[in-house]
């Protein structure tokens, strides 16, 4: 396993093993790294020849009051894990400035889906959020020169997002969404769950109880989704609701009954910390 | 001359030009073209192997209530300029919404520069016209897989907006400003003149007459932004100023002072047409 900290040594690489005739997979990640992200590195090793992983704090997704500064950074786990999973590359770009980096200087361009961000789910809250996402994916699969890439469903919004960009600019890559990971007690697993002391730790789980509960009023008949939202309502134990909403799964706008496939997905505080989980709502009958 | 109307068509004469290791050029337009077009034919022309000229009016940079159902149109009078000025291929994508054409069906993403757009110069009154722009050029560039590319500095922070993005997405394309073309009493070409009738079309002259104004003041040392400013508004015969500005011909950030070469950029509505113009302003010995 080689690591690689420029871009042109990324490109140089990738540009060998496509000389070479080799399939190129790709995890993007922040680093941290967890069982989600093992199970993303699972899922491509055995579909390509090259596996890369890259770890890089994207500044453009941040806001200035959220947590870039101290987003949890451990390198050194994070390699082992790599090399475990049989990663052939671990890719860390330079931070934002270096002119060895992912953002030229001068980098003022941004890559944008607004039918799938502004106003909704995350983007509420985080308004350039989405943005900085789809910017970063873009360099990083140009950069990279993948075939194939993973990307967990715990960010549905953000999957969402990435698969539409890699439609609509005709990327020619496969984009590959990887099952939520939990911990026993159903927490969904991130990078944030760091920051869980405490008696937080046991209320973060309400979310996923939460979604859960939904998923067994639907398979008790319950279609509407004002009613569902109640049913997993009466099992938060959270600081802020963000949302809590049922969407569509491919455009993410609102429904209003479950007809057919769809999505409920929660942002919530707990403590100082938010996070995220969803979970797929197949009304009974819809298959799966 | 080959005429192409498909994605797919144009794809593959520019891969076949490719294999053959010919350097393509390539003019964007919205068509009925004019000297303005001819000039950045011209400029292209004798640098490359194949001359593209596209014919297309993007609607993704038109607001509901603009003109995009009547902006002219004059396809053999068009055919007849790109033949004359030696293009080899006219490539006219089919309408939005047609699956063989530029943006595939569902198409959602934009290509967007906030900080040369968002609340700037021409941004203030078409809020989502350059995001249409960036878009629509980017979509062309990967179609039509050009080398080297011209913009007129008549569309200047289009062309300022263009040149950042290739920078940013590291597009590997050349790109060529052209001066600005204009009719012998200095109204800047564009197709929009078509729409001039009787006395706005002397009216119309009243913006580059302003603007020649300040240049004039400028080299009798006059420096201060605002004053120019107050120099050119005395000469516009116009119906209402959209904006008149002076600014960095970088960062398109306004100047105070035109300490170095700065751009004087107008947007006027003579009658119920919206006309821009631009120069540069270079401050005595400051060089051109």
């Amino acid at each position: 396993m080689q690591t690689l900290d420029t871009v042109a040594a990324m490109r140089q690489a990738s540009a060998r093993f496509r000389a070479d005739g080799l399939r190129i997979g790709f995890v993007p990640t922040m680093g941290f790294l967890h069982e989600g992200h093992r199970s993303l590195m699972r899922l491509l090793r055995p579909q390509v020849d090259r596996l890369v992983v890259s770890i890089y704090v994207n500044p453009l997704q941040f806001a200035p009051h959220e947590d870039f500064d101290v987003y949890p950074r451990d390198p050194e786990g994070d390699s082992a894990i790599c090399e475990e999973e049989g990663a052939d590359v671990i890719f860390m770009p330079p931070p934002a400035g270096d002119p060895t980096g992912l953002y030229p200087p001068g980098f003022q361009t941004r890559i944008h889906v607004p039918a799938l961000d502004d106003g909704r789910l995350c983007a509420k809250s985080r308004p350039h959020f989405f943005e900085g996402v789809a910017t970063v994916v873009y360099r990083l699969f140009q950069v990279v020169g993948c075939d194939m890439a993973a990307f967990g469903e715990k960010d549905f919004q953000q999957l969402t997002i990435i698969r539409r960009m890699v439609a609509d600019l005709e990327m020619g890559i496969d984009i590959v969404g990887g099952p939520i990971i939990r911990e026993d007690d159903g927490l969904a697993m991130s990078s944030r769950n760091a920051y869980l002391k405490g008696v937080d730790r046991q209320r973060a789980v309400s979310l996923s109880r939460g979604l859960r509960a939904m998923q067994g009023a639907l398979a008790d008949g319950v279609t509407d989704a004002a009613a569902l939202i109640e049913v997993a309502k009466a099992e938060l134990e959270v600081d802020a609701l963000d949302y809590l909403e049922v969407v569509d799964k491919d455009s993410l706008a609102k429904v209003g009954e479950v007809t057919r496939e769809s999505r409920a997905a929660i942002a919530a505080m707990v403590g100082r910390t938010r996070l995220i989980d969803n979970v797929a709502l197949v009304p009974r009958g819809a298959g799966s």
